[in-house]
């Protein structure tokens, strides 16, 4: 079959991982006879360097004319030091969400055997774990009215929720959790905000439809602090989006690395697909940085085109270089050699 | 000395473990020659039981007469499952905090080496952790305008600070750091929001006063996984009012348990201790809830009576009380016999 595909590469370390998760889809593209077409597009501070818009017109276009995107990063130091900037690189990634509606972004997190050594929890704590964060992405503070007074000695930020764009969210997490083990974490603040309280009684509603599935409220406070001490219980998690930005990066801790976790940002018509590693600027450039977690996103992105068998193909060849210890440094172990991202890039491939 | 302290037991197990803070204080009157003149005042859940109101105008009196307020816990799980309450126990407290104007709220973060088993946090991971936390406590999206539309379709919260509400918390921190290891964090959310870059710009301002402190910048997301990765590195975190209460309860894990951590919230006039632990209703009234961190409350208000040594005497019996095993279920070693809320209060006290 043929697919065409976006390819965003974006800052820091981007543009390297990208390129190894195109040479697993090509090596799948051949082994399966498929076709993918890419056709590459900027952002972020990479698309700022040209003409200073952090998501150019071109990019929305090819975009939404593709079948699936995958992404790299987005960000550079240069701009988050600088607070009057008034562009940003991430506004570039802000802006696609909200033109392509991509209102889920949903983030598997797992113990993997192999890896638990690497991480800061304990064996016992996390082996087992595994649950999935649908983070809400177009909605809350991130997208509400912004304001600086004149004088600038205040500034203001707006969070807004409608019932829509929860129940969107919503049912995506419902659905997905009658496939599993049929429990649903609402995470909300809904003892002091407002949006928390219609967050809250929507999912109460939208829950009688799903009579299967437990449902179950938690304070974002409690929830930050439960994800460490027994990740086991969460199946799947709901959340708004900024509750969901802080706890889906806390939680990749328990996977042993984050240069592991993929993501996917879901619309209606497209699809992204992410590494939620960012764009790590201190490595860029040095053949480093972990490429398993953009490999990872393009086996998303498979199985997002109904490719089941290629994107278990990608997954067990990922299993198979952690396995033989044929990784970058940041996880492996003490007594191996660590390699380089473009070797396992290859021999993911192979 | 003579000294009056406002009790406020509140919700849940607040009862039972500020009665054991109250032993302690008593035992320190005893032996330090000091008259504490109790003057108890309801809040939250069991204010309104009595006239609906969760933060009676005589509390407030009470709080603003005392020279300190021991505070136990607030919460109760009947309006947190009930979206559509209109009063709250919760508000009780953020009420309290706006009266009295406790701008700040400081939670020291330690591992203690005779606790370090029971954290989901490797030894290693966590040996010598020891960092502060200040919070800022009255502005942010918990006090900004809360709407929800009339046809309930809709809500909406607002974030606003100001440079003077973020200057005072940020001198308090720099202040902290000055006599410590000399660093300060911003943790925000500098690349999304608004108020985030007004943080940053006026700490940036204030930093070029403690020329001898480091500052550092980092998105609470980030924030959020390190803290969990390393966190060793931090010495001073500065805070806005909901990624504050998101990351002190995170933080809690690395000390082995909740139920050990104490934390202060200051004005300019008053200032109010707490154990960081909530309401814990299933616990209530079985004698079961840790109350450790309610007399470690104790210890910081003592301190800041200026009784130092006395403050002293606490935190060593605490040690003690772990060290010999006389604890509460939560932090005992397999082979230890757990005891009473009642029985701990008492060796303490002793
Ligand atoms: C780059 C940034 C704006 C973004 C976010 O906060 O959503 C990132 O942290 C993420 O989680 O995708
Ligand atoms: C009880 C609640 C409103 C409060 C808060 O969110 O500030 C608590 O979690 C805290 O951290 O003191």
């Amino acid at each position: 079959m043929k697919f065409n595909i976006a390819v965003i590469p974006g800052d820091g370390i981007g543009p390297e991982v990208v390129e190894q998760a195109k040479k697993a889809l090509d090596a799948v593209a051949e082994a399966y006879d498929h076709i993918f077409l890419y056709k590459e597009a900027q952002l972020g501070a990479s698309a700022m360097s040209i003409d200073g818009n952090p998501l150019p017109k071109k990019t929305i276009e090819i975009c939404k004319n593709a079948d699936a995107i995958l992404f790299g990063a987005v960000g550079n130091a240069k701009y988050d030091n600088d607070p009057s900037a008034k562009v940003r690189p991430e506004q570039g990634l802000l802006k696609l969400r909200q033109e392509l509606d991509l209102f889920c972004k949903i983030k598997p997190v797992k113990a993997y055997d192999n890896l638990i050594y690497n991480s800061p929890l304990k064996r016992e704590v996390i082996k087992g774990t595994d649950f999935i964060i649908f983070r809400e992405l177009t909605g809350g503070i991130y997208f509400g009215e912004k304001k600086i007074s004149d004088d600038e000695k205040s500034a203001y930020d707006a969070s807004v929720y409608t019932v829509d764009e929860i129940s969107r969210v919503t049912h995506l997490a419902f659905k997905a959790a009658k496939n599993r083990k049929k429990k649903v974490t609402l995470v909300d603040k809904a003892n002091v905000l407002e949006t928390s309280r219609l967050w809250r009684r929507t999912v109460i509603e939208i829950a009688k439809e799903y009579s299967d599935v437990e449902v179950e409220f938690m304070f974002v406070d409690n929830a930050a602090m439960k994800l460490i001490l027994d990740p086991k219980q969460f199946d799947v998690i709901l959340t708004e989006n900024l509750f969901g930005d802080i706890i889906s990066d806390e939680a990749s801790v328990i996977s042993g690395s984050i240069g592991l976790l993929a993501s996917s940002s879901i619309g209606k018509n497209n699809a992204l697909f992410e590494p939620i590693h960012g764009s790590y600027p201190l490595a860029k450039g040095k053949n480093i940085a972990n490429p398993l977690a953009s490999i990872l996103s393009a086996a998303m992105l498979l199985e997002h085109l109904g490719l089941e068998e290629e994107a278990d193909a990608i997954e067990r060849a990922v299993e198979k270089s952690i396995a033989l210890g044929i990784t970058t440094k940041d996880i492996k172990r003490k007594t191996q050699k660590s390699t380089t991202t473009s070797k396992v890039g290859d021999f993911i491939a192979d």
